[in-house]
């Protein structure tokens, strides 16, 4: 895997340069990857070292294949999907970075997992960095053969590591792998507060409505809902809470919330936001009670929450697009409900997703769980691992520096009083 | 000024169903007018009158027109700017409700004072509503022969009130007008929670950034102001607040907000909000000690509150539209700051300017104002004249109302005690 | 008014270093009098004049008196009301700062008055302070006599306002009286903080109840209302609000909370407070329908807002002071309600009324005031003034400046631009 | 353990009547338990058990005996310490309910410890409650005898949660404890919101100042300290925060409070709290840089998070008690530091600890704990257990049914949906 790619595997070299003026552009809203950077161009931790990784090639992928190079390493990068390949970013990666790129927009899939198996190298990769599982799997299935390099690897997200899971599970899983989809500090920064912003951000472009006054009713208070609650009340809203979970519906009367169940809830409110990751939220049934007007949004993962069909059973008559991403339906009694993003996740259809402060953070946990790997995964089962709470610790660490607040350190004296007391001595 | 206007004064009759579908639509985001329409139907504030108005040709617009047409008046209406006027709504007006219309898109100057005059038809109106003063000022120069009928007008801008004002300093001005721009709920509807929002909204839009976490930075703690402090904070961002009157920084401070001069909060924050109505607010002096990355943004009327000409000379390069209505100026040092929307008001430029329900508050208190002219023009001077208490008070209670708010009354008893208080007795 | 009273007039003159001791204490909490006085001493505004004043001798009249006396002032004091009189601190101002004191913790009505007409001295005062309206009486009936030298008074109540306003309108009243109960700045500090955070600190001592996920219904959104909404909901109640004025419920409404009539939330609430400033607010047909164990509190000036004797009427029995001021009323049905200080003012009652901060406001105001009178007396007829916006405004700026938050000041091309928008030219 | 014990162990029979009054009015306040009462009268979870109880003696023990006893145990009752009992109510208990109790004000230790042992009775307990772990310590000590009889027990405090630790550390521990201590549900109430409303409550009886405006520097942002940030922001203080731990300082950051060392917030703060659980954190140096007039608060459970010991060196004059339970210190150059409840937990000192809410929980937590105990005791080891989820979250459950909460449930689709999902097939 030395010194890049033929040209060959990217769309079109010339695009290089602006490729490279819109990744240092991104590079100032990811303070957490720079701060990576500047370490890990002193500290080396992937010196001499292949990563082998398949990702979104975006800016923000660039950013963070930049941060790998910083800390030592060979990187070659094969697409995780051919649709989102952005062929400037691969370009720049390319020339500039001495990144062997494997990626062009729009490939079939045949050239797909072609990539992903030229991103192994010849001789393998030491790390891998993956987005949804398939270049863990080209290893196991295709590239047996580098699999003893291999010392460990990071997914991303939930699909990937539900993958992993069940290779694990059969005893098939040659190398640790850290779940890096999920840890306390990504749950807060990205469930809570991105989501909670840009679900509010996407009701409003797509409803245009006036916040406060209205009466909200959000379906679920995880994570998600929490932050979403927090935002729509931050505006004027006057928020009601349904759930199925007595602890979070009691955390949410205890925050001033008023909960109750959703048939109690329809004929009360002007908007409606599902958040549980379950299924069938919103029925026919409550459909059948709300207010003239109200507007349905769904901010789970799945389009699954609003029960869209039996919405469209209802109605008399859809007007579609009333406003961009708002489908007006019509029911025999006159009534109209307003549907958002016909019913997918309305912060990703209707606004723009995560803010890059979210992307920073991810990307930035991966890179440090990747560097810790480089140096112990030795002491590590060929199982499925979640991303350790000292490296999770220390994304939060960074990100405070990034924005300038300064935390303490406990004193000898109070480790030591502390110690005493938990031991119960 | 009987039965319309012929079709020659607007752009294409056939748009009328199209433009009446829209105009239905819009009813359901203006349960005032709404109401409205049903109590004017039944008490018919307007028979036998003409009603000359001169307004932008929009949806919203049509809601109020038929308004008046519910209350008995004979209405005629000239578009109060070419660029604003929609085709589809003007078409609609004019067929299925029998007003004049005098309007059609992109007429020149020439056109455009000619439908005025046009709509105040042969006789003249007995009531206007005017927008800006173009109507008021061709009524007194123009048409001054109709000048007897009118019995009184209605403004709903700054700039026609303060047109008027002068109007009547000079002895000019030959009817009573009522000045619908300003009143407390106005001021709580449109300037606190309307801006709040719309400029949030319009800062997430063109920013991109997370707000939770963020240092705010707001100039200016008027109505405003409050709105955006609070949307800001409702949002998780830490707000500061600098201000120029004591008792305005003493609200903030008691509400919880660090209250500083913008020479000290210039190297804090993260982004900056003017929201004075003053000019030159930020200027060189606080770009040069600015964080790197801070994003910077006008909530006033007037572009001027930003010092954009000071900006344009300290940069080295500029990036346009880096984000959509996102400008990137990179300093002498290296640090960029991000103006949005070139300085001009972020709210309309960046998102899409105040939600429905404003316009819904505003034209409602124009309605509610011109059926009380209509019985009471003769008590009233000729000169501009603020909205009456009560009437500002009924639109409240009409919007609570069509929330579903309910309110209680006093009774008897208690008018009594108050009275007695109130006298001192 | 030479020099001290005979010490006959106080009651121990050896009090007088415990007396001393306690007032340097309350300087401390007194920033913005400590400001004045600084300042007085520097501007000597009353030099050469006797002021006479009628106040409840406190250790936080000691500190406004000794601003009088830092402004050059030779001072007269007679308690306003001997009961609150405190007798060390008599001693220490007769003592240490050459105060005439005529106030005696206890004595009879007539000494009462006696004191006040010693406090006029022989040869009258020039400006005078009033708590209430007796020394303005006084002055007007026993010693018209020195009326002509009286240049103008202060009065800090609201009955002492509404006993000047009287004697205005009849043509009575002999010089300037500035009516400093009420200005937009203490309405700011003392309704809506002052009595917000101090009505909630007596809900809590008289009770004892968690507030968190409590349903609270609050009776009135005028400033004092707002006040305990907000501290309401920031310690995690769900406030409801009933109101009878449409454009304060509207205000609750675009704020999240609310708003229904009190009938309607008599059987939802957990805890009842009035705010009102009327009468007969919570009534026996809104007692019969609440929860068990309903708290109900009275947050107006007068014991009128709850109707206590229905609720007597209602019980079978009484189980006084479960808690210190809260009686516990027992209902035909078996349901209790818990009534806190009797339905009288229940900060001042069950809690310590206002804290320092809102004295020293306004203590601050009516020096400001006076010293403002002293130098612009001639100026005003004979009538109640407000305070001067100006006064008002630099009472604002001093807190600020005690807290330590600096404000920007208008650059003179802002002042030009502000003037002329505003002249509209 | 038959039907009481002799009247000798009680202080005064003769106060039953009054204790039982007290009694039937705290369970007023006490939902969850009334709840209890009536599942357990009909369940009967503990019929034909003895329970041995080692609390304190107060009216709220006394409800959860009486549920206890619903539940079908015959109960002896031993006090946890003699200084907390309250006679009237140890009467009450052994009139009215055949309780077999064993406690009396004011005994001394040799008393206390015989009445523990009199409580196990002859044949001994089959289920325990332990407040501190002395009776938990006397059966496997003085009455290993009776040992075997024991079915498990529920310890509510800390510490007895760690001396039973270490029994089962050293395989000392003879049947199962559950850990009542500290659960999810108990952390929410008890915690954050119990302890963050107390905590203000008590500063602002001992300090008397007027939160809004004021800022606040709050160390620790554990759950006590969330809790606390909120209800002072909630009054309208600016709040600060100060940590050791980086995910809640990043936390604390994402809701909006500026975080900062505790060396850089000194100069800053009004008001400094401290809820870290570590030792030393106000220290000296923090001392000396802080601003006349600062208010110390303590809400660490042990008085050692303020160095007091430094603030007593550091004085030249110490005023006490300048009102209930606050210190003045003053230093060499005059400014004065106010020390509330000499450092002591401040909700406990200056205000009344815990609401009653808190109390109810933790007790229903502990009776559900037992009644699960007494059906579930054989599947578990001899070992310290955490309360089951199931039974946390039943107590939420009956404490949203007690408000009047509804939550809904998952449909069975939901169910199925949510375990494929979790499964990951």
């Amino acid at each position: 895997m030395p010194g890049g790619a033929p040209d060959e595997y990217i769309a079109d070299p010339g695009l290089a340069e602006v490729g490279d003026r819109r990744i240092r552009y991104s590079e100032r809203s990811m303070p957490l990857l720079t701060a990576l950077a500047r370490r890990f161009t002193a500290e080396r931790p992937f010196a001499g070292m292949n990563v082998a990784a398949c990702l979104h090639v975006t800016r923000e992928t660039a950013v963070l294949v930049r941060v790998l190079r910083a800390g030592g390493a060979r990187v070659a990068l094969a697409a995780s999907n051919p649709l989102s390949t952005q062929d400037d970013i691969a370009a720049a990666l390319a020339a500039a970075d001495g990144v062997a790129v494997f990626a062009r927009a729009g490939v079939d899939r045949r050239a797909y997992y072609e990539h992903i198996a030229l991103a192994l190298g010849d001789g393998g990769p030491d790390l891998v960095i993956d987005d949804g599982g398939d270049l863990v799997n080209t290893l196991h299935t295709e590239r047996a053969d580098v699999l003893p390099r291999v010392r460990g690897g990071v997914e991303g997200t939930t699909t990937g590591v539900l993958r992993a899971r069940r290779m694990a599970a059969e005893g098939a899983l040659a190398f640790p792998v850290i779940a890096a989809s999920d840890t306390p500090v990504k749950r807060l920064v990205d469930n809570t507060h991105g989501t909670g912003q840009s679900v509010i951000d996407g009701l409003l472009r797509a409803s245009g409505i006036l916040l406060a006054g209205k009466t909200v009713v959000i379906s679920g208070f995880g994570t998600c809902g929490v932050g979403i609650a927090d935002c729509a009340r931050g505006l004027g809203a006057r928020v009601l809470i349904t759930e199925v979970d007595p602890v979070r519906a009691l955390d949410a009367v205890l925050r001033g919330f008023r909960v109750l169940t959703l048939a109690d809830a329809a004929p009360l409110g002007e908007v409606f936001i599902t958040a549980t990751g379950s299924a069938e939220v919103v029925t026919a049934e409550h459909m059948a009670v709300m207010r003239d007007g109200a507007v349905l949004a769904n901010a789970g993962h799945f389009d699954v929450e609003i029960d869209v069909r039996a919405l469209q059973t209802l109605a008399v008559a859809v007007y579609p697009d009333v406003r961009p991403h708002a489908d007006a339906f019509e029911l025999r009694d006159g009534r109209r409900l307003l549907l958002l993003a016909e019913g997918r996740v309305v912060n990703l259809v209707a606004a723009e997703g995560h803010p890059p402060e979210v992307m920073d953070l991810a990307f930035g946990i991966e890179a440090l769980a990747l560097a810790w790997l480089a140096g112990n995964s030795e002491k590590l089962s060929a199982d499925v691992h979640p991303v350790p709470q000292d490296i999770d610790a220390e994304a939060a660490r960074l990100v405070l520096a990034a924005l300038g607040a300064e935390i303490d350190s406990l004193t000898p004296a109070q480790r030591a009083y502390l110690a005493s007391w938990h031991s119960g001595s």
